[in-house]
């Protein structure tokens, strides 16, 4: 049965994202949550229950990934009481790292993380802000098991349900609090 | 008096810091924090003690800056109970922005908010991982305050005193959790 808490609070978060059309490129449009970043209530709210959803995983690590996951994965760290650690583009992060490279529509991209991210066996949540077509968590899974860590669920704010991201993470739990299941 | 709890605070961060020679450019040493993030006790100490500075200042809005800024920024809010906003690169942020230029030894920079980021009168925390030279901050103070908002502090875990960036931030109160008095 439907959580009716979880219904109302997606309701708030759907009132409160901004469709960009044509960002960052033409045909996109882009859910903009920024509105709920400044909505301390909402924000804080979000945050809870990301969290919450995870109480009882025993996870030690939670991932974000950079830049927008970091606002949502940082303070849900400190919620279930775990360090964080960041997966980022290539370049950015100062200290030895492990790369991997993942297949966009056009093109590869890449992701890093420290070789030292991770303690062997360490139980990881995978935090964005949201799922697209499940590339990026994808290979930001994939990196971190290859550092010794083991994906035990990733979590979104917003999932664009239509592109099938969840389908490629089947892998592990998925979580999400708003599903978009329409461009 | 100093407050010995800030002083072990001090210096457990600095127990945990990373130097990193030639990174991002050589001759430079950057101070790498991630150690303090995968901490957990550590990382939450931090973000309480940067919230706590604050709890008496009457803060609406916490703003971090792109893209380490937002692991602490984002649960000082939280923990403040206000809402976040970001600052950030060029070309990132998906709505309507305000751009402001800055002088780096070599060429420009720039950063943007959204030009409804702020409210106006809002009294701002400014939030950033390591102050060196003050330059990103203080072009982020004066394009939150074109926005109409009202930068009251700035924080950071880091300051490398020597370089002189609260001296450049002299409009507002600085905080940092850590001193480094030579490079």
């Amino acid at each position: 049965m439907p959580d009716p808490t979880l219904d109302v609070l997606a309701e708030r978060i759907r009132r409160r994202v901004r469709d960009i059309p044509d960002f960052p490129q033409p045909g996109i449009v882009f859910k903009d949550l920024t509105p709920v970043l400044s909505d301390a209530e909402l924000f804080s709210a979000v945050v809870r229950q990301l969290a919450d959803d995870f109480s009882s995983h025993d996870v030690d690590l939670v991932v974000g990934i950079e830049a927008r996951g970091f606002i949502f994965a940082a303070p849900v760290a400190l919620h279930l009481g775990t360090g964080f650690a960041p997966v980022r583009k290539p370049g950015k992060l100062p200290y030895r790292t492990r790369r991997i490279e993942y297949a966009l529509e056009y093109g590869v991209d890449a992701l890093e993380a420290h070789v030292d991210a991770v303690q062997p066996g360490q139980r990881i949540l995978l935090i964005d802000d949201v799922l697209a077509t499940g590339g990026t968590a994808l290979a930001a899974a994939r990196l971190l098991e290859q550092l010794g860590g083991r994906v035990v669920a990733a979590a979104f704010v917003l999932e664009l349900a239509f592109l099938g991201g969840r389908q490629r993470l089947s892998a592990f739990p998925v979580h999400s609090l708003v599903k978009y299941t329409a461009g």
